[in-house]
């Protein structure tokens, strides 16, 4: 083990990937979870499961990685928030989507214990989040990039830095995220209107992602349309939450987005038909069966 | 001039282009328009202005480069339309976006006088198609095909063999407008919803177009926005009408297509703001106004 100790709260598939990476760089690693599996699963990786025993004011950087706002606020400044126990000097590494409100609010709240906040949202999925392969859009004081760095250097194959004001990351991050949801569902939509047509899956997957209608979302989800393969590489549960992050703030800001919010109703229709834990391609089966068109797989 | 004859109908900007690149590749080319400053623009370069003088059974290829459907279709069989005096084994080479079933339709009765008819809609835009380098995402039997080449050679960088059904052209062609529109669209949405929250036009092309929220017409269209130029590549207007077909033929499919719809009805503001001419970047500007927030540029 390191020298220098991090603490990941939050083992879901993000966070556990980030902290297995951080355990083969070489960090002093503890992940903590609600949920003792996913503790059990990372000290079988040779990581500490659960907090640090030496002591909150031994670690170095503090990575979070859970669901919202609610949740990271609560990890920080809780009944049991580690902010207060951490040394002056630690950074904590917020990962979560929030509003870059929340972000600014967490990092004046930090600074008055000394300790660094890097507003650090994530890209990029679980598999590159195990490889040490993620996006991180970063916004916070050139000392917060430097406290933050062997878990930078451990987690992420790109660093994005949005300068020295948190919430920029944030808002980076809700800017991608409108893009990936729209993407994703509009490419259902296409899809599912070409098979009205005529135009295969397949035949729309080739020619399109040739053509100037090509997405990043589309090339990379259209496939799992095609194998009829639902495995949840990134759910559909995340769209209503990060498009529903994307609208508040929009709403605070008197910022109309009729397309997002559009894109938003199908996702909803898509929790509603019982497709939440799908993976996020599932969205083409509320236009296939608003169209009572059949995809590939058949099993809907 | 070559021995094989080509009548191009159309010579806005697409047709133009196609025109100059069939004359480039030594076909004996004639183009005409009802605009006379069009035709005599195509003359200076070389080629024959107007119709074929030797008489329309001399035409080997005519290829009709029109607004619309109903364009189209006049072109063909209206009271001056070509189809009838053409010889036996003659090929339409169709462009404009139409429904697939007016492609099939027109391939029938094309097909009553013993000529070809190849569903061609282009894609590329002005410059490519003045450089031979458009995409054709064509359909129609192998010796529809067959009779093209040339003007296909001529004018295409890559053509798409959909197959020998007439419409299949067409209806990849809606899907990949409805792609197209929407990205654009939501690339003004996203770009003006990140200046709301400090993110500026530039950082927004710089991250984005390196993270999943990317798309072909982000990348494209975002810098026309930086860059303040809204000179048009690719006018506003396009889309009500492309748009326009896309919901038309999903109405007559039974196909609901919201995210279409609500990008429509943004463009439509821009038609309204006066925008129609400009770049469709432009439709960034509809955001920007309603946000109260200033464009590079500032000229709006």
């Amino acid at each position: 083990m390191g020298d220098f100790a991090v603490q990941v709260i939050g083992l879901g598939s993000m966070g556990f990937g980030m902290a297995q990476s951080c355990l083969r760089a070489g960090l002093a690693t503890c992940g903590a979870d609600m949920n003792p599996e996913a503790e059990a699963r990372f000290a079988a990786l040779g990581g500490q499961a659960g907090f640090a025993s030496s002591g909150a004011d031994k670690i170095d950087a503090v990575v979070v990685v859970v669901l919202n706002a609610a949740q990271l606020e609560a990890v920080l400044f809780g009944p049991e928030g580690i902010v207060p126990r951490l040394r002056e000097g630690a950074v904590v590494i917020a990962c979560p989507t929030v509003a870059p409100s929340v972000a600014r609010d967490l990092a004046g709240r930090c600074g008055a214990y000394g300790v660094h906040y890097l507003d650090a949202p994530i890209s990029g999925g679980a598999a590159k989040a195990a490889e040490g392969a993620l996006s991180i859009m970063a916004a916070g004081p050139a000392e917060a990039f430097a406290a933050a760095r062997p878990v930078l250097d451990a987690t992420a194959a790109k660093v994005f830095d949005l300068g020295p004001e948190p919430g920029a990351g944030s808002a980076m991050k809700a800017v991608n995220q409108l893009l990936a949801g729209v993407h994703i569902a509009v490419m259902g939509e296409a899809m599912a209107f070409g098979m009205t047509q005529g135009v295969s899956p397949a035949a729309f997957l080739e020619v399109i992602s040739q053509c100037a209608g090509t997405s990043w979302m589309l090339e990379n989800r259209a496939p799992h349309v095609i194998d009829g393969d639902y495995t949840p590489r990134s759910q559909i549960n995340i769209w209503p939450k990060d498009l529903g992050i994307v609208l508040d703030i929009a709403r605070e800001a008197g910022f109309s987005a009729p397309i997002t919010a559009t894109a938003l109703q199908q996702y909803m229709v898509a929790v509603g038909m019982g497709l939440g834990a799908e993976d996020d391609a599932a969205i083409t089966k509320v236009y296939a069966r608003n169209a009572g068109i059949e995809l590939p797989g058949g099993d809907d």
